[in-house]
């Protein structure tokens, strides 16, 4: 299953040490003009290298356009089909990998899936996936559906820390320092959806973000509203009482995120996602090979300290893919 | 969408407050003898009116099995479709909530989405639904490929207190004097699940299991391993070593909540959900009208004081519904 | 897989000789009038017992809805569930059917899908499955987008031969009187669709008018417009000129049989569905039985000796189901 | 809707004077060894160029398979990409074309669709997008379940006559030579399918091989076994009595085509498929623009004179894809 969406359809390929990344963004109606820019732009939000803090994996990352488009940049209403090289394929740091079960990692349950794995840098597992999602976003928000809409995603906490930018990235530096890395919360704000959106019963607005935030590599949780912390509030405490502004039925207070019975309310739609601490760790760690013997696994490779820092401008593509279908069917 | 799932498909309707609730479990192999007992034991567990804790509804809820069997009720592999009679509707409770928008409820999303809604009970949004999923789950346990397979959900928290049945459950009935709600944590450990099942990109194990879970009613968060916590923890703190245990390769630790890289890796699955507090509380509260004018809702009708109590029995019949699914994705 | 359409889905369940026969049709959207009068007269169109040429089976047939819908009747944009009890089960009829692979009927190749297959009266082989789909298909004719619409199905040849409603009746009471079955071909008109409808790949209109067709018991082929004679043609001799009419685009003769490219242009819609002679007859016939033992099957039971003259009316519903979800997608 | 399959699921994306076509085969199992030796086999099958009689379109078509596999060819279970560049793009040729409508082609049909169509070779009308489906097909038929599985289209007849290639190649010169085309019918034998492959209801296995065929450009009609013919037979000409050999139950004659009640009964598949004459001819039609006035389009271009004789190929490959999509469905 490598297909997200119903209405607007991303179809995904590519494993991170194969030729190239790539898909089909099927649904998008015609006549609308994509730039090339917010493309680009949405994609290096998400690169890797931009800063210490994140790995050094260089691609350019520069998608190219195959087809659904005139020479105009006009889309035809046909499937926008799309590839990425891949151009910094340093297999040899993975050889070890393919022999051992790196902890944390899918190695072990993808052979227990599919008999094998493709250990260069953990094939469909890999991060670099996300690529194309984020490349499907950005066409996503050029939707003129899209357009009164702002999705906003960006870390709240980094190790159980709100702070302020610099001091979220000096918790980062400092596991870097000692080959660690360490966890994040990150929240997004959707402001501009209209009140109407979703459906009351298997494709609640929540359960359909909380699926495509839960299909992001290292998420270990989603809330909406109050989230976690509605558990343990009283119905007087978590009450969203609705008022009338200038002819508008809107609450007064937004526990509920935005979202009730499934379905918008006008009010901003908030959300948090929790990020694990990246597996690969540059510290040797204990684990079995595929027989099962005892082994040593040696601290090495690329990897992000802390995937909550890349993670947001996912969370924002998902959350336009997520949107952008919702507003399609009614559209 | 009224459907849930790919390979085992459950299909429900019926309004809280209509004539019948209804489904079609489509998907059931031949074959299979079913236990009408099982099906009874499962929605005697969601059923209101057991204490004086939960609503007082006093339908019995007995599903009549319409196709899909023969007369010995063994499967024939063609949809089981069945009906609950509604046979308790007092809508005279109700009359004020077709005019007024009951806050945290659905009826405002109702009227942006449809047009109109059915005041009575709430509609489709009711959590008379969820009995349709526990008739599902409970046919769908009955599966063979289930036979090994624990699914065991129970309420961890209530207000935020960890505590036994007995405490949890005063601080319920005390919510319940003053006419107020409260939320809940229901934990789910799923047992004896073999390696290997779940899709590494779009159909990750924890995403289906997150969605079904969101699905139901006043669930605001979802969270499976470590969760949140994880977001607050370094690498080292967080990484499941493998190990080699009679020559079945397993983790020494359970971080991971059973699934890595969105597939289960052989451990427990264990999950969390967060339950808001009920929206019906019995106390008078400010609202609008559907014109938007201020005006007092009575509080009165019949509520539960905490929905997570009921919402353990849902829980499992989800669990096993995603659970049945990918199973069969492989038989 | 019992279900059909994309945006208005019909799920049905039933076994011919089970307690009811019923479906889910979810997708309809709110606000509308549902006339019961108009499902009582489409299903009457298709019931046994109307003529001696058709089976004598008397159910009245007489849907119960049990859900989507107000006191008044107006759709509430939630699912439909819908069941008509199965009561005249006369199921000593079907005892050596139990035993005996009749010809041409799906006993054997159930049991080598199923490993079982219930004998009474076929299953969901039945015929009498088509009745959820009359009842869905007079629903969807109730969307308004379905209003300026007409969808005409007639037999237009029996026995190869075609004729007034008189000849071709008369061929059938002949084979009726030998306890024969005969073939027969509907041809359907649908006037009033928009140009614009369909898709230009996998979702081209005529191929899900066919799909759905083919869905029907008993039909051998489809074709649209000129159908197969087109392949006895040349290129000038099939070519539909365009002209203008008041300002209106359309072709001047319709061998594309109003659709081109599976997108519709227009023009009215025809096509023409061939369906086998019934493969139950009054005669005894040779066959085997489960073990291979040559045996002979006496004819005796129910049957239609022309499924054609009842056909038609299944042709109907199921093109008011296809057309239906085609307009939803761009409603 | 650019995806097909259900299990194997191709989705494609590519304009026929794009960049490129391409396409996702998603569902491969891991660990099949794939030939690109069969892949360049199927795609020459259906290559123009091959003869005077196709058009002389000289492109290589051959396909880069960007991920899935490992160095060795080998699936690993993840999704196939490929692409295909488009060199060959004369796209002069079709400078009128996007102001003149041409007759029994899709540009009228496009632009009441998407509010704009792809002039340049018909934009996903074009023929060249089965190209796709050759190398899917291609591909596909590599699957274990499928090594037993013979699937052979050849073309019955031209024009309405049947004959030996000699004769058929001679009538498609003469049209050719007119500056004309003409039609025909692609006959399709599986052998070696099992019985019990298919859905009773609305998975019926030739509904879904007609929906394939009838996605196939200038297809007009489809019909397995005896097909329209059996319209005009009696029950007892149409009987297929079943007998055992060597223990095996079988029928004695396949007036079914290989099919009963929508499932496989291990009788040879057998169907038909029609082609229209090609819209392309080499004359001056009359017929409009964009506006309603009546022009002449000149007779130019490339075209076939006979796109059967290129379908057969692509009538395998769709064959092929729904066949294995169904065998992965119990695999």
């Amino acid at each position: 299953m490598n297909t997200f969406g119903r209405n607007l359809r991303l179809t995904t390929f590519g494993e991170s040490h194969g030729k190239a990344m790539g898909g089909i963004l099927d649904g998008m109606p015609g006549g609308i003009k994509i730039d090339m820019d917010i493309i680009l732009r949405e994609t290096a939000k998400r690169r890797p290298g931009q800063s210490p803090l994140v790995t050094a994996r260089k691609e350019k990352d520069i998608p190219e356009l195959l087809s659904g488009l005139n020479d105009d940049m006009i889309t035809l209403g046909t499937p926008i089909g799309f590839i990425v090289r891949n151009t910094d394929q340093r297999s040899g740091d993975y050889d070890e990998m393919a022999r051992l079960y790196r902890p944390n990692h899918a190695d072990f349950t993808y052979d227990m899936r599919y008999g094998l794995h493709e250990a260069r840098g953990g094939g469909r597992a890999s991060a670099r996936e996300t690529l194309n999602w984020v490349i499907g976003g950005a066409i996503a928000r050029q939707l003129p559906c899209m357009k009164d809409i702002s999705i906003s995603a960006r870390v709240k906490s980094i190790g159980g820390i709100e702070g302020t930018d610099e001091e979220l990235h000096s918790i980062v530096e400092e596991a870097m320092k000692k080959g660690d890395s360490v966890g994040g919360v990150v929240e997004c704000i959707i402001e501009g959806v209209p009140a109407g959106l979703g459906n009351p019963v298997f494709g609640k607005l929540h359960a359909r973000l909380g699926n495509a935030m839960m299909s992001i590599n290292a998420v270990k949780g989603f809330e909406y509203g109050d989230g976690f912390a509605a558990a343990s509030m009283f119905g007087t405490e978590h009450a969203d009482i609705f008022s009338s502004y200038d002819g508008e039925i809107r609450t007064i207070t937004n526990h509920s995120g935005g979202i009730q019975g499934g379905i918008s309310n006008g009010m901003p739609i908030i959300f948090r996602v929790a990020f694990k601490p990246t597996p690969t760790i540059l510290r040797d760690v204990e684990t079995v090979d595929k027989e099962g013997n005892p082994s040593i696994l040696k601290g090495k490779g690329r990897h992000d300290p802390c995937v909550a820092l890349r993670g947001a401008a996912v969370v924002e593509a998902m959350a336009a893919l997520v949107l952008a279908d919702e507003l399609l069917e009614k559209a």
